[in-house]
């Protein structure tokens, strides 16, 4: 059983994992950087470690100060959050080689999952579908004009080892897709030391759906429904849902079969996260594999009353899966996350700075996950993430409205945040007719500017 | 359908209202005292109108005060909260008759529920158990004498229209009867300008268990199961829980269907709560009926997912119950709800103040219920409840780590909390345990006391 976990994260999901850890008994150790001295985390946790200065190259992202604070502090596991080392697989391997339990799968499969092509014919082989597109590596231009030419266009150009829409090109007609392979190799190269491409056929107005699944250190894999992320800007998920409003039951009850299969001969273990596109007939298709607890995993939490977490922490010390979530997954009713950002709400421009005043929503139906307090301050180097503010009803319109409700009972003073901006877009009709996909945001960010301009 | 609510009420149970009508698109009209200028009642209504100083009797308590606040704002409907004005039946006469719906049951309904010993005779003359005791108002020593040889000691004396401990005695012995019914006529006539007495077969070590009901106009009538609400002080609860884990289903059930078939005759309407206890065998028996909304409501609306403020209004503009609760009722998980007071957790001296620094706990499972915010002010004038802090989870062991965890995480500077005391209560083994009742805080203290005794 698992005594002292060390979390080798900052802000809202190191102080998520210490309210797991607290919740099951176990202690916690925190490690912050030298910007995060006054930080909640660091507050809440049992111990805590400084592990560096501000910079997250020089502190959250460096592999030998992290396990030495877990060698002082004598942990059993390491909880790696999201984002920094979470799917680093050397840094798994670090964990591994060190006795210390690592919070997530195993390095070869995250290593296997974060190379998406091989991720891709993995999926394929045990029959979840993906999109028509290349076998393997793109090896030469010609290449990728043969195969572009079978699947027809629009297609798409992916960086193997890419992530956050770097190294990322839609191609429209055959002139076009020399230059930007090479654009998109370069870019590639530079960002990820790797500049491995693959192509898909390009969906042009998809949703973004993913499905949560879990699975424990004996076989067994369990699909904990699916989260609509359509509503995003640049790549950047602003608003989630859970259930998706466009997957019936019969396609959530096939891709959870298709996927428990899959994951289960990919020998994948604890949390992690399947991203589809769902293209205009309502088909969906394998992108990638998110090894690694999510932003957005509280709406999953609110509406199938599973703790994920918690669930990580217990499938890391053996538990069986039909143990941790006690009977089968059921989804009860709809939940809603707005990922509250220091940010300018028209211009994006990142506001961080001290907060001077602030009033968190409560009362029926809202959770608020944050690591902000009054009189803190959010820090530039990280990410611009204030809170995350979620919502549960019966059903969408309730928990849309506790939504609205929410937000206006937010107040936060001394930065810029994205609150208003959630506003704005709660009330966008197409937002509440639920007919939405990945380029909402840039239809409404049109509609607001011509609003404005006719103001 | 009601466009526009005025709030007779402050604190966190206004707040709660605000939340309910903003969910449905209602406008709000906080009233408030002198005292009350910078609450977040105040600052979340749509309007808000002052309606005298600080003294209750003079602001909250003053009926043609908030009536004129309702009629310059043009309200629909009044929502009382609970305390003040809830229960006062000629309040609910004076909203009718000038054309403003009140929100809560019919005049004489809450009039009749409101003088004890009839409502012990309705309900009885409807097969709800009540304890053995005086058929009517005791006329005479002679008489009390009478009835307690035939119902045999201890038996307890109460005031008709009593409430909060004033007016009652336990009986242990004839010799002492009467003189201990004369002190509490005494006590009653003093504080209720009512003297009369009914007495009642008294239990030793009862539980507190309490129904929640709704009834719409159409005469429907729901229960949504029970509260175990043992652990209280001087009859004030402390720590309020749903489902109790002394109630069986079949227990449930079968008071379920008497208290619908009671309420009905009755012609109840709205929400309301039937109080039980419980003997030592586990049988029920009815003490009262709190005509008006509890403050230990959100136990149930955790466990039920039903939204009980927002039904109190849609019955209040004439909807039926089966659109409003929207199929069976269902009993999911536990929920328990600290009271977090300005009090000195030792002494319990009321502690009013300035709030200096405050951290609201959240995560998964956490609900926070409150009108508090850093640097606002807990006024001396009124009750000493901050905030509600209420989790929920799979089961009663799950919400007890949730609600430490986020004791552990709740601060409040500047004023004494209560936050300690519930943090000693959930270790105690007793409570753990759940083999509870009302002296459970009396035993609590006594240990604790001979603990800090032997340091």
């Amino acid at each position: 059983m698992i005594q002292k976990v060390l979390i080798a994260n900052r802000g809202e999901i190191a102080l998520r994992v210490i309210c797991a850890c607290k919740d099951m008994g176990i202690k916690t150790v925190a490690v912050y950087s030298e910007a995060d001295r006054y930080s909640l985390h660091v507050r809440f946790a049992d111990e805590a470690v400084c592990i560096g200065p501000a910079k997250s190259a020089l502190s959250y992202l460096n592999i030998p100060s992290v396990i030495s604070a877990a060698e002082i502090t004598n942990v059993d596991a390491i909880h790696p959050g999201y984002g920094f080392l979470s799917e680093n697989s050397d840094f798994a391997e670090v964990c591994k080689a060190s006795g210390l339990k690592f919070i997530g799968p195993e390095p070869d499969v995250t290593r296997s999952m974060g190379l998406k092509q091989i991720a891709r014919e993995k999926m394929k082989a045990h029959g979840v579908p993906i999109l028509p597109g290349s076998e393997g590596v793109i090896e030469s231009p010609e290449h990728a004009l043969a195969i572009a030419a079978e699947i027809g266009y629009p297609v798409i150009l992916k960086a193997s080892a890419g992530g956050g829409g770097r190294g990322m090109r839609i191609v429209r007609t055959p002139e076009e897709l020399p230059g930007l392979l090479a654009q998109a190799q370069h870019e590639a190269q530079g960002a990820f030391s790797n500049g491995d491409m693959y192509c898909e056929k390009f969906i042009e107005k998809p949703r973004h759906i993913e499905f949560q699944v879990i699975a424990d250190e004996h076989g067994n894999v369990e699909v904990l429904g699916e989260r609509e992320c359509s509503i995003q800007r640049r790549h950047q998920k602003l608003i989630e849902e859970a259930p998706s409003s466009a997957v019936s039951p019969a396609l959530r009850k096939k891709t959870a079969a298709a996927l428990k299969k899959a994951l289960s001969a990919i020998g994948y273990t604890n949390a992690g996260t399947v991203e589809f596109l769902m293209d205009e007939t309502g088909s969906l298709y394998f992108i990638e594999v998110n090894a690694r607890i999510q932003v957005e995993h509280p709406v999953t939490e609110l509406v199938t009353g599973i703790d994920l977490v918690k669930a990580q922490i217990r499938v890391a010390q053996g538990e069986k899966l039909s143990d941790i979530l006690g009977g089968p997954i059921e989804i009860r009713g709809h939940a809603l996350e707005c990922r509250i950002n220091a940010e300018h709400p028209v211009t994006f421009t990142p506001s961080p700075g001290r907060i001077q005043a602030l009033n968190l929503p409560g009362g029926i139906g809202v959770r608020v996950d944050t690591a902000a307090y009054n009189d803190g301050v959010i820090p530039p180097y990280y990410d611009s993430l204030v809170a995350k503010l979620i919502t549960h009803g019966r059903d969408r319109a309730e928990s849309v409205a506790r939504m609205q409700r929410a937000l206006d009972m937010f107040v936060i003073e001394g930065i810029h945040t994205s609150i208003s901006l959630h506003q704005e877009i709660l009330a966008d009709p197409e937002f509440q007719s639920a007919s939405i996909d990945t380029h909402f945001i840039t239809r409404f960010l049109e509609r607001r500017k011509a609003a404005a301009a006719a103001r």
